[in-house]
């Protein structure tokens, strides 16, 4: 039990540092990002990160301090009141940590029929949610476009509901990217094949590639595309929203390849 | 053109009013709502709304001038900043409308094969991205339970992206309203039968019951669900965001049901 350090108190230099990592600008300057929430921070404990400080309450202190005491961490022991001041969840009566964000490298893809690569997704909320639904349908990982927005933005840790410890994501230029691969690439276009269709066949292993959320996938991408796909549409909305668009298409070659149909061996 | 009057000023009542309606005190009290963006004011002005005022920019009101004269309404032409001030959107370089909130009244569900049941869906940009999946999968309308967010809140009608206006939705208290029906009642469940499975038969006709994000189908539900249906998971997150879990239940059925098959006639 002596690896870790209690505190009683914070410091205003720490309370300041743990409100700056709010901002892209200093979680990018510190190397650092912020966990909220009892299981985010259980399960953050117990993951592969190299974790700085825990601030938490004190029902959550004496739940795991088994936890705690494994990691060479600083732990501050707060009320409830000073633990929702420092985060951006309206309340949080259990934890928050601070952990280094680890180095964003390329991971090893061919483990698992598909991963997934976002050209430009800009909210928040659908990058969490798509991370989520990854690692509901067992995605071999996501390579990102540059531009698509931060993982460690609160928003998206938040959306994401503990799956980002549980998914490869890799931030890069995706030309560059989809020139090298030697990975079907898939997209879904509004003109592609029917994803419903029996005859449509797909690929035992590839990348789908899904499009910003107002744009659809980039003019530079598309010479890189070996297959069209489409969600059929029954009604009148114009589009769905990026991340329910991800899971529609996640669901169906999950369904066509679990039952072992409708794939072309490579 | 002389149905509508046309001012260039906005008096201190108005801009109050108009921002007040952000709350759901307040639009409840005026039973008014406030509409967004060029694409949504447009189609608000040709569907069946009774519309009170549209504050909109000069390039709006030239382009759409013709929409703007068949409406009994006021018309105020301000500047972008101004009609930025007023909404919910960071910028709006178009228009913004209030419209009075019409009647919440049962709808005929008969129409088409399928209708949602929402029980407590909490969340605003979850219940906006329902009506969207909704409107896109051809479902015959939405029941909310009473404790569902609010129709009218701004970022609801952001995250339907227009398609409010072609869904038809109704608040009540679904105990009673199960009780009535006589359609099949299908209810989203961890333990239900896989839809992915072809063996899994559908009702020709039916209500999907659709839980709350964090506590699922309500225990006093229960008993009006005549099937229960499960996503399959390959991966490991706990579950699918409730949106998105809507829209993979639609599409398999819509896959299915489109095929004229596994599915049993009422």
């Amino acid at each position: 039990m002596s690896h870790f350090q209690v505190y009683k108190n914070l410091s205003n230099a720490t309370i300041k540092f743990i409100k700056s990592l709010r901002l892209k600008k200093y979680r990018l300057q510190e190397n650092s990002f912020v966990l909220e929430g009892e299981k985010n921070v259980t399960q953050l404990l117990t993951a592969d990160y190299h974790i700085k400080m825990v601030v938490c309450t004190t029902p959550f202190f004496n739940l795991h301090t088994h936890l705690l005491a494994k990691q060479e961490i600083e732990v501050f022991q707060v009320d409830e009141k000073t633990l929702s001041s420092l985060g951006t969840f309206q309340a949080n009566n259990a934890a928050l940590a601070v952990a280094t964000i680890p180095s964003n490298k390329p991971f090893e893809l061919s483990k698992r029929p598909y991963s997934l690569v976002l050209d430009d997704i800009n909210d928040p909320g659908n990058l969490g949610t798509i991370i989520r639904i990854a690692d509901w349908y067992n995605m071999g990982g996501i390579i990102c476009s540059s531009h698509t927005v931060e993982l460690y933005n609160p928003k998206v840790l938040h959306a994401s509901m503990g799956s980002f410890m549980r998914v490869n994501v890799y931030y890069t230029d995706l030309s560059a990217y989809l020139a090298q691969t030697e990975l079907p690439v898939i997209g879904a276009f509004t003109n592609g094949q029917n994803i419903h269709d029996p005859q449509t066949t797909w690929p035992s292993t590839g990348l789908i590639v899904i499009g910003n959320e107002a744009h659809g996938i980039s003019q530079q991408l598309i010479p890189y595309i070996h297959q069209k796909i489409s969600i059929p549409r029954y009604g009148h909305a114009e589009s769905l929203n990026a991340a329910v668009a991800t899971a529609v298409i996640c669901d169906n070659f999950s369904r066509v390849i679990s039952r072992g149909i409708n794939f072309i061996q490579k």
